[in-house]
């Protein structure tokens, strides 16, 4: 591992090319499974309690959890957590990486919802709710700040540029939270995409509380329906991707009142909805 | 929605392209939640339960399902489904579609294992289980089919040529398993990469048994640990990925014995471990 990044392996492989070998060192990013729990205290009884275990990149665990629980309902702002433990084991006693989030108070949202929430094979933000109507896409309003075309265009390279994870291995996502003026204010890297996303809202709630309207929200791959709830959630109003919206993701910008920008790259964005915060293409 | 492609949603859009706006449809990849529910009996007793909901693109959902149930060694083989039933709602009346597998017995795993294990943030295999030991690695065999580095080299052009989603939208993952003599078997496609995974797995299981010792599994994206673990758990000797592998990936792979290749492309590939399957390049 090199000493100068937790987040990258260093690794010996062969590289092919029209049949000449060469031995080389690859970088690689790294994964490993970390356990959140969160521990508080409910009529003068202390409760601990595991709610997710993912695997990650590590390296800003404490942004990750801040944002996964603010994601989830499970707090409202930073403060809402006293402090955050890391541990080699959980609290069944398994050998795993293991940050517990102690909280002011018992949540407010129904743990059992979240937990069927989290029910789920593969990152889902809409898991056990009957409806859109039931998500937390709360905070977005309307109008705020403008946003010149060019300088949507111009932030995935910007968060390229931020992202030395990715630089190193080709391997991570990154996800960024970008200002009207085009400087991405926060940014952070991970294996998953969705972790990434949780990471920056955290570190953006290390600093200030939701909801953020003054940013967009820069995603080095595709829009997922998770990821933009994770923004609604958020009170972010504009989402940025290098790739491609699915269906879902659509959807719920537009009832979120957000705008949506996919295939940013090569000097070219499609918008999908959300016009009306684009300076001079308020029509279009 | 084009009748011709279930998996498509045509949107309008604007294409912004250096100041110049122009007014598209765009085709999006659908996304959309899925319910996966088990059926069985026991001691008598019919049993119904909830398994995972996941957002998944419409399109293959039986294949789909049997790939999740045997990645998480509900079932051992197709046939253990005794027969699929679609509905407009789960078994708690809410509004979601929902598949029912009906199972010719009880699962044999511990379903508490299975709901610990889906008990997760984002896609991961890894959830609730102390150490790598505990993963169902078992089935992927030293020998058998040689590979060519020029027939692997050429796999991800072949699937990319086989998945019309993608073409249509540019937002879909994709995965095949080919055989040897390079030929894509079995593709499929999704908006997560994990159900493209278990899609195609659950399509193979729909002709044979596994192990399917006889087939790479190749990957539009990125090698995650879950991709990995799928693919051991259905005996998959050989990984051929687009994109990096993570840390956790590679040692999978090196446990399982499996062959590892990832940035396949562009007439060149990185081979990270099990260079003893390559014709000419065991001791590499």
């Amino acid at each position: 591992m090199l000493a100068s990044d937790p987040g990258v392996l260093e690794t010996p492989a062969v590289q092919w090319s029209s049949g000449v070998l060469r031995t080389v060192r690859e970088p690689l990013a790294l994964e490993e499974p970390l356990a959140l729990e969160i521990a508080y205290a409910r009529g003068g009884t202390a409760v601990r309690r595991l709610i997710a275990t993912t695997m990650r990149t590590p390296g800003a665990d404490e942004d990750l959890a801040a944002g996964f629980l603010f994601a989830e309902g499970l707090i409202a702002e930073r403060g809402d957590v006293v402090s955050f433990a890391a541990a080699e084991r959980n609290s069944r006693g398994e050998a795993i990486a293991t940050l517990t989030a102690t909280l002011r108070a018992a949540p407010r949202e129904n743990l059992e919802r979240v937990s069927r929430s989290l029910l789920t094979s593969s990152a889902c933000g809409l898991c056990g709710r009957p409806s859109l109507e039931g998500l937390r896409a709360s905070a977005v309003t309307a109008g705020g700040a403008r946003w010149q075309a060019e300088v949507l265009s111009a932030l995935p390279e910007r968060l390229r540029d931020a992202q030395p994870l990715f630089a190193a291995t080709g391997g991570s996502h990154g996800a960024g939270l970008a200002t009207a003026a085009g400087e991405i204010a926060f940014v952070r890297e991970d294996v998953g995409r969705h972790n990434a996303v949780d990471k920056v809202v955290g570190a953006a709630l290390a600093q200030g509380s939701p909801p953020f309207g003054g940013h967009a929200l820069v995603l080095s791959g595709r829009a997922s329906f998770e990821l933009v709830q994770k923004a609604a959630a958020a009170g972010i109003p504009v989402i940025v991707a290098v790739g491609a919206p699915s269906s879902l993701a659509l959807r719920l910008a537009t009832e979120a009142g957000q705008t949506l920008l996919g295939f940013t790259r090569d000097g070219r964005f499609t918008l999908y909805t959300g016009a009306a915060r684009l300076d001079g293409h308020g029509t279009a």
